[in-house]
């Protein structure tokens, strides 16, 4: 299984994270960004979106980390990181629709634009940093962990760009919870940190 | 089932249309968005985000028209709206990640801010409406639904702001796939429309 990979990607970083804690296998290929590998074939042809990461198993294609982590879960990881009753499955959705809309537009762009020169708004950026950190900050006032009483798929999708969040120039110090629930997250057998953190 | 409702809501529809396509029996609850009713209690207490739609079923309370389109087929529409094999239910969530993402920031920014008047920055979010309509558009030249051949919560998660970009400034012309496929779901068996269509 291959897992087309760039090391200073939040989003890749996501798969090897989720990976490294269930003891999944992965042959990670490192896709030379700079130079625009992920903008032609092969990997466009893998994905048109031409972004990562990109998963490969067998006939098996993935593009999105959200769904990559589903799929890994689903396949090789057992129900206790992806709940298959409906309103487990949903709870762990909405934390994957979060990580996808408001920590990608937030943080995640903040990131990119302080660290790369990315394009786009800063400061709207910022706002919407501080807006999400509150939320989940929030929200882990009374849980340890954003679903069930325990780690998912849910934290893997919403840890990367929050424990990197000030590297977009925001910072950890309002938020106490979210603090405590990255040393649990640090704290899981199997860890693995991404660079930055 | 109670669904805290907007009409004029792109992610409120998407849970109107799912639950008329399967015939799932919603008590639509309208939400004076105006006069800021969903920014405070009893409604900021069911979700703390202040958005919606807000799903209730009994003791199930959950925030996210992602989550709440899984939470209804998982539990209600059966296997054909929301398959339960790994790869097929991560083809699903790379849709929802999308519809969540892309989307979001794309299409439905842009008529935000274009009706009503909403914060942003108008020509990046037509910038990110073009990238995404051209993709999907090219997945649509060789698939009639989303995924699998056949119509799923992707299609319902992803269908709302396309068929309303016209309402953000966004032409749908260029897009004869994407046209094909609106018209593939309107004529779908229970569909309903929304303001805007």
């Amino acid at each position: 299984m291959r897992l087309y990979d760039l090391e200073l990607s939040g989003n890749c970083y996501k798969v090897r994270l989720f990976a490294a804690l269930t003891g999944i296998d992965l042959e990670r290929v490192p896709v030379d960004f700079r130079k625009g590998e992920h903008k032609r074939a092969p990997l466009l042809t893998l994905n048109p979106w031409g972004e990562l990461p990109v998963l490969e198993d067998g006939e098996v294609v993935l593009r999105d980390s959200q769904a990559i982590l589903v799929y890994l879960a689903a396949r090789y990881a057992g129900e206790a990181w992806l709940p298959r009753d409906p309103a487990g499955m949903a709870e762990v959705v909405q934390w994957l629709s979060t990580a996808a809309n408001e920590i990608q537009s937030g943080p995640a762009t903040a990131r990119r634009i302080e660290k790369f020169g990315g394009a786009g708004e800063k400061a709207e950026a910022l706002g919407r940093s501080t807006r999400i950190l509150s939320l989940i900050d929030a929200h882990l006032a009374h849980h340890d962990w954003l679903v069930q009483g325990r780690p998912t798929i849910a934290d893997c999708a919403v840890f990367p760009y929050v424990a990197l969040a000030h590297e977009g120039g925001v910072s950890r110090e309002p938020y106490a919870n979210v603090r405590r629930w990255i040393g649990r997250v640090e704290a899981l057998p199997g860890f693995v940190g991404m660079p930055g953190m």
